[in-house]
């Protein structure tokens, strides 16, 4: 154990990386969503966003210290990561553009540890 | 949507109770096994503290705003609150045992909202 | 330690009590301005439950494990507290007055635990 | 502020970054510290690294949406971040020195933010 720990292995690294950039992006996306003229359609995705947001830091937490829990925990943050990519995808706006692309990147890693 | 949030059904509120004592005693507990004697016996078992307490704010936080994915976060919750009782009834400590049956009722609570 | 752990004192308990309520009408007023008519005018106060949620949830499990910085957490979790009661107090609706209570109590009972 | 967020500036990503680093290490350093022949001698270290790991996770989310209390936020992940890198200090292995590292270099980045 203490050898993978000490060498984490590219998998690991990857998807927690994205989950990292994830809840970045996420948070910033929040952000600029609430000073858009039309934040008042944007109810359901911000809330998505702060969904997303918690899901990926927990995700990328239980990745660093080796959770039993992983594959359940990173198969959630599939789920959520593309429900966000989704609502992100219906504007038009940079942030959520970026946000869904980052979104739909740690979806795709995600699900990669889940069949681990 | 709104009349709901400002008379929050009992189901919601129970859960969430449930989620934050969970969180509690996960925390109390995992602070009592680092304390512990035979605390390198309890490395299974205080990472699945650290998990349950996680996933457990997470729950109570995503209820608290009425998320769109509570059915899923919950029943995450409810499988990692299962896997932590589980861990914590191998020890005979009061700690330990108070700590899993908050989990065991927290599972309860959490196997109920998913299949709203 | 373990006495104090297995017989919790009243303080920290009110203290970590408020804060989980506190996380709690944060999230629910969160959700609430969001739907309000006059969103644009409160991203100010959005930003600061967000902000506010998520330092009691971090206060609240830091009293949970007995962390030795619960006196500069909740020395934090007072200061963001009082803003975003300042905040919320700036709208007339029902779950902004509701929340401005509850910040200002989890803001007193912080303000107890770091001179303690 | 949204060319601001468009463009974040190279402070706010550098100590962003640090972050979640340093949550990264403590939580990989809390893993291995629980295996770790002399556990019973880490209970200090082992309970600041969850601290540790908590306020940086909740630093970077803070940052990345342009929180108004990064001041206040950064300044108590400093000091939290100063306790970590001094009780992993003590220990000579690998783990907790590179955490040790992280932790100094997370506190630096904190200590730039507070003064902007």
């Amino acid at each position: 154990m203490n050898a993978t720990l000490m060498a984490p292995n590219a998998q690991y690294q990857s998807c927690l990386d994205a989950c990292s950039k994830c809840m970045q992006l996420c948070q910033e996306c929040f952000r600029m969503c609430l000073s858009e003229p039309d934040v008042k359609a944007r109810e359901h995705c911000i809330l998505d966003l702060i969904d997303c947001s918690e899901v990926c830091a927990t995700a990328a937490s239980a990745m660093a210290r080796r959770s039993f829990h992983i594959d359940h925990i990173c198969n959630l943050c599939a789920i959520v990561c593309d429900e966000c990519a989704s609502e992100c995808s219906k504007f038009k706006d940079e942030h959520c553009r970026m946000c869904a692309d980052a979104c739909r990147q740690c979806a795709d890693e995600c699900r990669k540890m889940k069949s681990m």
